[in-house]
């Protein structure tokens, strides 16, 4: 079995997201690191394998996939036997709430946290200057989200039910830059989402890929 | 087997998503219409369903999903073996393909596209003035994600392949409004996607669905 090849820089939150899957299956993998100042992303050969020129790729053997929730759900399904079980597969109502679960990060959580890390951190980091306008209306936003998940966590350990899957992995990345923003206090007045998230932030496979989860 | 139940209104595209899947796989259903004037989607009993108060809730036997993709993820899955089989479950690289393009709606379509229908049809409705820059901003950017569809449907002829799937169906509800804008020439003016457009708005689950969703 060749190693998963990753294409990217573990930087990346969507890059990461991937690594933390692949670090939790035990699965082997080379980085093949993608020259972001460059624009390496944003010409060929790197189109052919996201048109979307956005990190990560990833090949398994002869495929090419990209969208990392999409290369989370296609590798915890391939590799469903060995190392953490992130999707319940044998249970059709625990892999039901994995689905609905994972989704909620895509649709409710994703899009109020990213331009969050992106104002504070990605702008200034070329030169430019945050809206903080942006950033309050999203940490506000992002409270009513965690309030839903503090009921949530309050009567499941996991988002999912009571146990790691797929769905609370998928929110790592974004919250770990989070945490260091001066809002990380959405998170931590929230009891149950604060121990959630000391819990899945200190699992050895999200600390191996914290480390590289530094800007700039 | 009882009906599925579905708690929304058929306008609704989240809801138009469940029903074309639905109709697709020939699943009895039941519609269980929520009064959104009344605010009955943002209070008990139904944030038990979804407590992020939105449409749809669906119920199959005792389990209750929300996430219009989510749930179409667990009816595909549940339901594999009836009707038309949108996942390719069967075929690794064709399951692989199907989720690499239903996360790409999810993250590249749907982020550009629901903004324009909101402007143009939902903030008027309610009395409000359509923020023009809001919509040519995420027009432009909505042309620029259909140059990938063009190219890839001008060697495929559905996005995951040579066949019907889930990641073309979830594109329908937000693309049926969006034809009647004044922005439809962004569909039209790409061959490959216009062929693509009316040969999957014309299967019958689709036009059967389409008939309820008109606005106001």
């Amino acid at each position: 079995m060749a190693p998963v090849k990753i294409y990217g820089i573990p930087a990346s939150t969507c890059v990461a997201r991937v690594l933390t899957c692949l670090e939790e299956k035990g699965v082997e993998y080379e980085i093949v690191p993608i020259n972001m100042a460059a624009g390496e992303h944003k010409r060929h050969p790197f189109l052919a394998k996201n048109p979307f020129g956005q990190i990560p790729a990833v090949e398994i053997d002869n495929l090419t996939l990209f969208e990392s929730r999409a290369i989370n759900g296609v590798l915890t399904y391939k590799y469903k036997d060995i190392g953490t079980d992130l999707l319940h597969h044998n249970n059709f109502e625990e892999r039901a709430s994995v689905a609905v679960w994972s989704e909620v990060e895509s649709q409710q959580f994703n899009p109020v946290i990213s331009p969050i890390i992106y104002q504070h951190f990605i702008i200034p980091m070329h030169g430019g200057t945050a809206d903080q306008s942006v950033i309050d209306a999203n940490v506000e936003k992002l409270g009513k989200v965690l309030d839903v998940y503090e009921e949530r966590l309050s009567k499941n350990k996991y988002l999912a039910g009571n146990f790691y899957s797929l769905a609370d992995l998928h929110h790592i990345p974004f919250t770990h830059y989070f945490m260091f923003t001066p809002w990380a206090d959405v998170i931590n007045s929230r009891p149950h989402v604060k121990a959630w998230w000391e819990d899945i932030s200190s699992r050895p496979a999200t600390v191996k890929v914290s480390q590289g989860m530094k800007f700039g």
